[in-house]
């Protein structure tokens, strides 16, 4: 068993995957998968579920998230270079739990493209497992399909399943939020996995054209495309206790992800000019011509996550985090009022 | 937040699909999601993670299993029926985890497209959710991802997550089978979700080829394609405690399935005859002209489910169950033997 995840095999045999090139990429995804694995996986790869013994907590609350990584995939393929969409992929599940306050678990990914590519991957493979020990969580378990007709040529998806464990005492869900508590903000590495489909309209995915230099941004258009989604993980672990609201930026902005941790009556007013907004937005609305409310209806605009805490446990979180900005504070909501960004 | 449902509204902007439509939309997933709930789901849909809090359990082990339903998509599409995909979607995750000895807990879902057709989603939705009522599995994330140029235009594809709890001292792995165990199958309902590729190949996927009725099957070739993929959860929970190895017989069929579940140094003599073959098989076998072995290798031939236990249990359980058959044995395996289908 040991030597037959299950993910992979029949797939390969049946695609005309030379048998000894798809043995190889079989030991490649297991030998990677199992260096992640923690001592509460018991099952090993190739069973038909993946087996994962919890420990000991008073009231575990298991929050989990599926994410995909959009059409930054299109960059991928067109520069040939995947194992940054892997790390993008886990470091989007793991924000979107940890806005709960959860500790990541587990992990699964489905892998799926028109013909079977070995060397794709192999190289998403690297990007996700390398991402996700970073972190302590472990692959256990997936699956690659080979779906002719169903995927374009040199297209694939990549989807991930992230399960992670919190106490219910320390649930964060947005509902201790008052009228006053401050808003701080986190500056992104980038677009993270948001607003490719309008990026890659200005830019195109013509690789000539991604491998344009802009000063501005010190490198290609195309590098700066691919770079990685960041994870805050690590950062704000500690943190967690005094946090009352987190809300991961992504599609639908600031205006579209903030109100989903606010509660009822409450909403936002954020300062614009508060932080520094990266050259690439910039760039975007330049070369794009898009309007201002556009841009931070589509992009982070260079905040990542945003936390949400009184204002006395704000200073020390900007103390603790020279990078956190104060960019806003709650506020009572008019009825209808969405988040003010002014 | 109740009235936004994550996985829509951006996408559905983005895609150009008129407001009013993406609104009627996310308001039907969110309603049939939310009737999937159980006491446990401490969240509503549209947050950043699904919450579940856990029950009280000993040594809980939490087991997982990541599913597509490979090319069987492409039948649907060719039929415009796309509800039963989402019946094998739940039921082939559920099985998965029931190999385990598991309870399914909760489910995420991945539906990606070329160009969103809110009518597709809503009847995979419809056949998701009401397998997941079922089996008391609640429906508590998912994505519905627009992706132009990675997916053929027409073409979807469908991705499920599951996650269960089994208590560790109930966890079914196979370690406790000896030499002289019976083997027990259970009959499918049809060719569940594999060897569709082939199945395409012989029989087309032309809309007037698939409504070729067939009198050995009373139905057209197409209806008995689409038959979902079975359950076996609800029949089996309460037999578990004497099972010692379940197969769940998918790509690879018997031959590479069974051995998943084989302690080391053993291996199993099938008893072919023993079953009675559906149909199906022997249609697609004649129309195609497809060697046994292949068969075999490619389809289930009849057995959906293979159990192992003592001989005595086994007398038992084809008293509970009058569909099961006898189809073999364990026996000591001869270095490098595989299943012995004789």
């Amino acid at each position: 068993m040991a030597d037959k995840p299950r993910r992979a095999k029949e797939t390969y045999r049946a695609a005309g995957v030379d048998i000894n090139t798809a043995n190889e990429l079989v030991r490649f995804i297991g030998k990677k998968a199992r260096a992640t694995f923690r001592p509460e996986v018991i099952s090993d790869l190739g069973f038909f579920g993946g087996l994962f013994q919890l420990g000991s907590y008073v009231e575990p609350v298991l929050v989990s998230s599926t994410d995909g990584v959009g059409t930054k995939i299109k960059v991928a393929c067109a520069l040939g270079r995947h194992e940054t969409i892997g790390i993008d992929l886990v470091h989007h599940c793991v924000n979107d739990i940890l806005t709960c306050g959860a500790e990541p678990l587990f992990f699964h990914d489905y892998i799926a493209m028109s013909k079977l590519e070995p060397e794709i991957v192999e190289s998403i493979v690297n990007g996700m497992t390398s991402a996700l020990s970073t972190v302590g969580c472990a692959l256990i378990g997936g699956e690659t399909a080979e779906m002719p007709g169903i995927y374009s040529e040199g297209g694939y998806d990549l989807v991930g399943f992230i399960v992670g464990v919190v106490e219910k005492k320390g649930v964060i869900d947005g509902k201790a939020i008052n009228k006053g508590d401050a808003i701080i903000g986190l500056p992104p590495s980038g677009l993270h996995t948001n607003g490719y489909s309008l990026a890659r309209k200005i830019f195109s995915t013509e690789p000539q054209k991604l491998n344009v230099f802009y000063p501005e941004l010190g490198r290609t258009i195309g590098e700066e495309l691919l770079e990685p989604h960041r994870c805050y993980y690590p950062m704000l672990k500690p943190l967690l206790p005094v946090i009352k609201g987190i809300a991961h930026i992504t599609g639908g902005g600031i205006m579209g992800n903030l109100p989903r941790i606010l509660p009822p009556g409450l909403t936002a007013r954020i300062e614009r000019g508060s932080w520094e907004i990266p050259p690439i937005f910039s760039l975007i609305q330049r070369e794009g011509n898009v309007e201002d409310e556009e841009m931070y209806r589509v992009f982070n605009m260079g905040i990542g996550m945003v936390l949400v805490c009184s204002p006395v446990d704000a200073t020390n979180l900007t103390k603790a985090m020279p990078e956190a900005r104060f960019i806003g504070e709650v506020i009572e909501q008019k009825v209808g009022e969405r988040v003010i960004i002014a």
